[in-house]
């Protein structure tokens, strides 16, 4: 795409409109590392970011993520938010393509152009999440949109790292998943902002709820830093009920990220998380380059020879890298 | 350890002094990619190189890998060849550590000084198997050993790769393990230059050679280059039966690589793929080098304050990695 079209799309996206978001997206979901055009999108829409407020949420399978999701995109346009979501599908094979569970959720907020709903897949993408996440934020928040909710399933490390991305990471639990929060209770304790203990008017919710206080307040033993006590909530989200304080421990959060001056640290720490993951990939592709080209195997022929150890034919490719 | 330390345990390696070889693999093993003496250790080791011809063995689990392997060894062994085996575990957290179905393995083997015996765990290195097996690998050639085992569970990409590594690759499997053949069936064809259907004295023997047969038909329409039809070898390796086969069918595949030119154009796949592999882990670890350097949080916090972008702040990055 050239740059004038480039221009008229990011123009596009800033007010607002749908199909130019999504066209963004999907032109960062389908870079492959060598092209300029993601560096020229985030170029183009970096003066007109961070204003959004990144939500996380996350949690095991069967938790009600997707209900809890939509409850909030409901609770939030009441308040007049503009919300955006990125559902991260970490064993989609679509790429760019909106997933059936969207497609059902998109029914509901189909006609509201204050919602913005996408799966993103993250097979077969070098860098993965923590590549492409945040640019797909960047065009959110250079959209307009006040709130950008990124959905994953807890369960992989990406998935956790996508999470750290986030301003807020509220983690969902539910009532008879209590070996689930065994498992997850390290990496759940670090990352957790707001606990929502859904299903809550299941049998079972009380002692969910007990635990968590439990493992709260041991972990609390060994904080470090300012202290933000994790709030738990209890949701009914089938029902809507619960959803409005969800909100509301979302906003307190907020307002101590910005009383504490947690939110500029932990915008600095997304910026360097995100700044090292786009300068490995693009070695990662100088290097491929090299790869293809017929200096690798000039060197490995001298390795076999015995010429060369393999360490000094890498120093070389790195030192030939270097000069390019 | 210093230069005239590394010079003498190399020395005492290259007599084939398993404590000095074990010692090697345990410094390779230990290595995060910024010292340099892993690099010494190829550099020092690299002229006595070459003479080994490395076996991959690979299969699914229940396939009796460790058995065949321990009969092959005596077999190898009757014919007055030295082996080192190199048992790559994927799940053992141990680094460094001989595991159970070493020790048990070990019992067997342990009085021939004629045999080392090996497990190297995989998880949580940075390019994992790709990077450390060849290291190994090289160590064992330089102490003499006439054949290099390879030994992986043949479930995962990285196991794949590593087998790709070696000069001839040996495929186990079993009767009653279709299903398994037909989800292997792809990778399995690509690998394999001599198949082993082990336990062929159970029922569905004959149908897995029948299978496998077909596979191997329909395979060669694809075929190019040098064509080597594959031998199905029937074993039952815990009574010792077809190993001599297996033995034979090793080294006419050996012979024919050499007759063919694929020896050589082997090697220098192999020697592609490690220094590619060393070049990337350097760049990793001087782009980490950087990261817990100040000059990343410099970039991201004129990425916080949108007057860099993050893809800008990634060129600068690698324009001083490229400087350093």
């Amino acid at each position: 795409m050239a740059g004038p079209d480039l221009d008229e799309l990011v123009g596009r996206a800033r007010e607002g409109q749908p199909r130019a978001v999504a066209r963004l997206i999907s032109l960062i979901e389908s870079d492959t590392g060598s092209s300029p055009q993601v560096a020229d999108i985030a170029r183009a829409l970096t003066p007109y970011t961070g204003r959004a407020r990144v939500v996380g949420l996350t949690g095991p399978p069967g938790v009600g993520k997707s209900t809890s999701t939509s409850a909030l995109l409901t609770a939030l346009r009441g308040e007049g938010l503009r919300v955006g979501v990125l559902a991260i599908d970490p064993s989609s094979p679509f790429s760019g393509g909106a997933l059936l569970g969207d497609r059902i959720r998109m029914t509901e907020h189909a006609t509201d152009p204050g919602v913005f709903i996408r799966s993103m897949a993250t097979r077969g993408h070098l860098g993965g999440l923590s590549w492409a996440t945040p640019q797909a934020v960047r065009v959110l928040d250079a959209a307009g949109f006040d709130v950008v909710l990124i959905e994953t399933v807890g369960v992989g490390q990406s998935e956790v790292d996508v999470v750290k991305l986030a301003d807020t990471t509220v983690v969902l639990l539910a009532p008879g998943m209590g070996d689930g929060i065994q498992a997850a209770k390290a990496g759940v304790l670090e990352i957790a902002d707001v606990f929502v203990v859904n299903k809550a008017d299941r049998d079972g919710a009380d002692a969910t709820v007990h635990d968590l206080k439990q493992m709260i307040t041991l972990a609390r033993r060994e904080l470090r830093g300012p202290s933000w006590r994790q709030p738990i909530v209890r949701t009914v989200a089938a029902k809507g009920e619960g959803v409005d304080e969800v909100v509301s421990a979302l906003r307190t959060h907020h307002e101590w990220l910005v009383a504490h001056g947690e939110l500029d640290r932990r915008r600095a720490a997304r910026a360097r998380e995100e700044v090292a993951a786009i300068a490995l990939r693009r070695l990662h592709a100088e290097l491929a380059d090299l790869r293809h080209g017929d200096r690798l195997g000039e060197l490995a022929a001298r390795v076999v020879a015995r010429e060369l150890d393999p360490f000094a034919a890498a120093d070389r490719l790195i030192g030939e890298l270097k000069d390019s």
